[in-house]
């Protein structure tokens, strides 16, 4: 696979960063071809703003979406856009590695998130979800989090991991299509010894050497919704009357 | 009330930006004190980075969150984080209004948050929901959103609206102690007529008019939960010996 990592660490010597290097070290070793974007190193813009297009259709007022969607067509985005964008097109996988600030990804790659993923190629009307511009591809969030694992769960005192990520796995990641692979969680972090960090290291590794078999996250199909994303009405089943005998 | 408004448009002729400005005239009128922060008027920048810290505990490896608990606490922060966090401080409420990006804030707001909400003023060990460091305060979120209503909710395309916000109503405001009133949807914004639009800024103007009637959304207490933040088991109820008679 072609494989777009993209990192947000402010720190080089993180161990955010070790892990990040270590799996690409283990896809490499793989036989994928991997590709780094690291936001930090590359300083990369987050703000959404006027000057991400070369052409306006309305240079009176900014419509954000409407100007990705002319400046995507007429290739007119801002070179660091396109860049970015080009790398996400051509990828067979899209590897986010990221501390968790505030439960999401640090301001930097929400920025990133933003600019890049442009309205019109990857969504638009009802082209989201499993009908997403990526879909086909996948994706794999990697985090460093200060929480230990029991304070995610159902009863757990943050609820559900799934829920309170629900707006990057289900809402970002898959809206635009991605088969979004279950997360690589590296728990509590700031607060464990260097042996833990090590256990860490190789537990990532083998779960990146098994990344074929991992299923994807189940999300609703826009085919259970009709044209104006209602749920459909479950068909009510024919009753088999009994042949008179 | 002293009431803190944070605002993330980039365009400042937006539906988005009237319905900031309609709100804080509103909360003008009903003897509130309003200060604003329009983040992309002061071109803030949204990026954590070493240079937030004057003074730094560790040159050579940046803790961001220690950083921010001894800059904090000496008062060398840097000057745009001192001013915001003033503001948050002084403030009895915190309104949000941006425009939903990824079911989430924009990138800029979102490093206001990375930046701003610092660790051990805000939050820190066992301090956090309901013994957040902002406990006593209210928190209200205000929205431009591209869906329909019946776009959330538990049988819905995007699942329940509590759960795709759950990472910034509870993992982020509730978690820093904010009482978290019920928020404000603007929907379908880019698709709807003017005399809708027109309709929405008057449902505005009357949901900020009853703020003092709100009752903040319930999230899980800490009292629930033991020392290492495991659910506490519910106490057995005595089982009542019926006296032998």
């Amino acid at each position: 696979m072609k494989i777009l990592v993209v990192s947000a660490h402010p720190e080089p010597k993180s161990f955010n960063t070790a892990m990040r290097d270590e799996g690409i070290a283990t896809l490499r070793e793989a036989g994928h071809e991997v590709v780094l974007s690291d936001l930090y190193a590359m300083d990369f813009d987050p703000v959404a703003r006027a000057s991400d297009f070369q052409e306006r259709s309305d240079g009176n007022y900014l419509n954000y979406a409407l100007e990705q969607r002319r400046n995507m067509e007429n290739g007119t985005l801002s070179p660091d856009i396109k860049d970015e964008l080009e790398k996400v097109l051509e990828c067979d996988m899209l590897l986010l590695n990221f501390p968790v600030f505030w439960f999401s990804v640090p301001a930097i790659m929400k920025g990133w998130i933003d600019r890049v993923f442009v309205s019109g190629k990857m969504y638009g009307g009802r082209r989201f979800y499993d009908r997403g511009g990526l879909r086909g591809k996948k994706a794999l969030v990697a985090v460093t989090i200060g929480s230990r694992q029991h304070m995610f769960g159902e009863d757990a005192i943050h609820g559900p991991f799934g829920e309170m990520f629900r707006h990057l796995l289900q809402g970002t990641l898959h809206y635009v299509g991605f088969d979004v692979l279950p997360p690589y969680i590296a728990w509590h972090v700031p607060y464990i010894s260097h042996e833990e960090r090590g256990d860490i290291l190789r537990s990532y590794r083998r779960y990146l050497q098994s990344i074929d078999q991992l299923r994807p996250i189940e999300f609703p199909s826009l085919n259970d919704f009709d044209e104006l994303l209602r749920p459909v009405q479950p068909t009510p089943v024919a009753i088999m009357e009994t042949p008179a005998d």
